[in-house]
């Protein structure tokens, strides 16, 4: 029924533990179907090394489960609130790797400081603010999804020009077009952060990055005319 | 005799080296029988590539050899005292893992900056103070056990509830209901160590996590409605 | 027609990955050919699993394709005019590794703080500060090799001399007599980079190493009277 | 002739790519035969992937080659003073480790903060002081070891209690019973290296490990009555 779903999502959750972002079972990648409606997501606590592609659980925007035996990663609502919210990503990766999570944990947004940063988005990559105790006590999870579209929101952000949030003493998400993408983007976070890091270490006085190299950069990978990558 | 504790005990000795937590002879993790009263745990200063399951030596909780032919670790007596103490755990881990050691040469607890950390307990990591002189040339071992049985006592903490102690100027214990659980907890420890330094560095003046969602993380996975893992 | 140039730039790339320098399709090595005038260059956002030596696309020191099918590295300008001005150097290597990327985001040229430094070069590594807006906005990857050029020109430095620049914002260029060496001297920076970044955490008022020591461990390696590796 | 010797030097360089400790041909070990007053070492500037054991070159304590074909370790006048001076150690290893690198190019001695340090020695690792500019000028690389030998006099120390040593901008020298001893000593420094740093960073105030402590540590692993290994 869902199999190439589930493969798909399958694949890229097997990206995390090879790219280093995970460490057990910290971590899941989830993949949708936009025909039908339904998503594919990591089953709650089973270690990479164990899982099937069978294993991923298919739920609705919803998150209520649709096919599957197991139970889905405890952040499903999070993810289902984003697909229903933002109806054009295609995948969505939620990670515990380090230097994102340090800097979630100090509260603090990802200065843009250079072209690695800006090669995928012109903006700070921002760390949305802690939820508050109602929503913490109330549906948790869905409310995370909340935090992080209303923090798109407050700061005026898109979430095609920016597909990576830190949220804050939590840690990251990322998506994109696909699952794979979201992966993808949930490593490139996660270097940023370290470099970041570094340079502020070096230079705590530190710039951003000016707007005319910001610019040239995102767009000559993401502008209309844009001339990175073989074009297909 | 042995066979079952002692492979028990070999599997999860063999995990330290694969998680990157120990350097040559470094460390040892031992598993307790509570049916037969013994613990098996590794023996002192074999490199990890040498041991075999026959390796591990039989032991009483007052550290006594029972069966073996090889010198159980020199950190047996530690490790017997907190069998004895805590009837109700099954596995113990020691490690020189590098960020854990640093916070304990630090004389530092570590502070609970995130939901990483709130995933596996509530509370700060305790770093118990350094032993006082007449504890190091007395039963220098025991004392050990004893100064982290105090520590949990003084701060009123459960060792149910914080899986984790780092023994000041010297590095982590950790320990679970089984000799892989203890592995586990040292590897999310030397996590947990290395993203609160980095917080720090980033801001060193960052909050402690607020404790409503202290409570929310740590209940998810471990309260009495729990919805982390496959319920099993 | 250009195979043995095509496997040169080829091995030279499958380094980049194994020393842990790049991440999925980051960074760029070519290989010249002196006598026929043409280079070979990485393509575009090609992931490096997936390359074949056939891929590496020919250019001329212009820019313009001479042969393959793929479009090339979005910074091969940079290269052509690299390989145009400084027609004694037979490869170069662009990464955004992470200690180098730090460096050059906290705009700092790199102090030559110890041996490991001087037996490579006897200079700091500079960092060419970031292109101005007119540079930017006009012929970008171009330009970017001429801010390098003026670097060593205002700075008075010998590109055989000194084959490593940061560029202030983006990240470091390394060269070389073979594409092979412009990799080894990516490395080399990466790791010196690392060590001047430590240094000053444990010193921040380190020194830079005095010019007899320098001089010493260049010659000993570089000089007329070398006794460093087998001659040959 | 010589292929035992050899051997085990070739086994030990071996070991420093194993260990993370050097790039490319960075690094060096020497296994001294003392019944026949010779060494061997590795050959200068030659990649350990193409390392033969028959390509170890043997020179004796004047640093004269005796046997082999390829030209010794620029180095081999500071091994070669070491075992004619300390005439009980069997080998030596020198690398350019990043953390002992950094406290080397600092210029600071390793303090003891922890029982790692003191399982390993109940000193401080000694940073002696860079070279005059005569001794650079001079017989460079035998005064090294002559620099090496003055920081163990005017300190005070016995190069059997404290078998390593960082000399100021350059890197670490260790040494022991045998090259694979002075190997393992060589990773053991990196590692206090590292968790010193690490120390000083969560807090600068860090005080050196009592004395008692030290002691015990020290002795339960090397004294009269040591406990620790299996005592043979």
């Amino acid at each position: 029924m869902y199999t190439t779903l589930q493969d798909e999502c399958y694949e890229a959750n097997m990206q995390l533990p090879k790219l280093g972002l995970v460490l057990f079972t910290f971590g899941n990648v989830s993949a949708v179907d936009r025909g039908r409606g339904v998503f594919a997501i990591k089953p709650s606590g089973v270690p990479y090394a164990l899982l099937k592609p069978s294993d991923m659980v298919i739920c609705d925007y919803e998150a209520r489960v649709v096919a599957g035996t197991l139970r889905p990663s405890s952040d499903t609502k999070t993810h289902a609130l984003l697909y229903k919210t933002w109806s054009d990503i295609g995948g969505i990766t939620h990670t515990h790797s380090t230097y994102a999570v340090a800097w979630a944990q100090a509260g603090l947004d990802i200065p843009l400081f250079g072209t690695t940063h800006a090669d995928h988005t012109h903006h700070d990559i921002p760390c949305a603010p802690v939820l508050t105790d109602a929503m913490i006590q109330g549906d948790y999870e869905h409310e995370t999804g909340n935090q992080i579209i209303n923090a798109f929101r407050d700061k005026s952000l898109s979430h095609k020009e920016v597909e990576m949030v830190l949220l804050q003493n939590h840690g990251p998400f990322t998506w994109g077009d696909t699952a794979e993408k979201s992966v993808y983007n949930a490593a490139v976070l996660e270097e940023i952060a370290r470099m970041a890091h570094l340079t502020l270490q070096l230079n705590a006085d530190t710039q951003r990055l000016k707007d005319t190299l910001c610019q040239k950069h995102y767009q000559r990978k993401h502008g209309t005319d844009a001339y990175y990558g073989q074009g297909c």
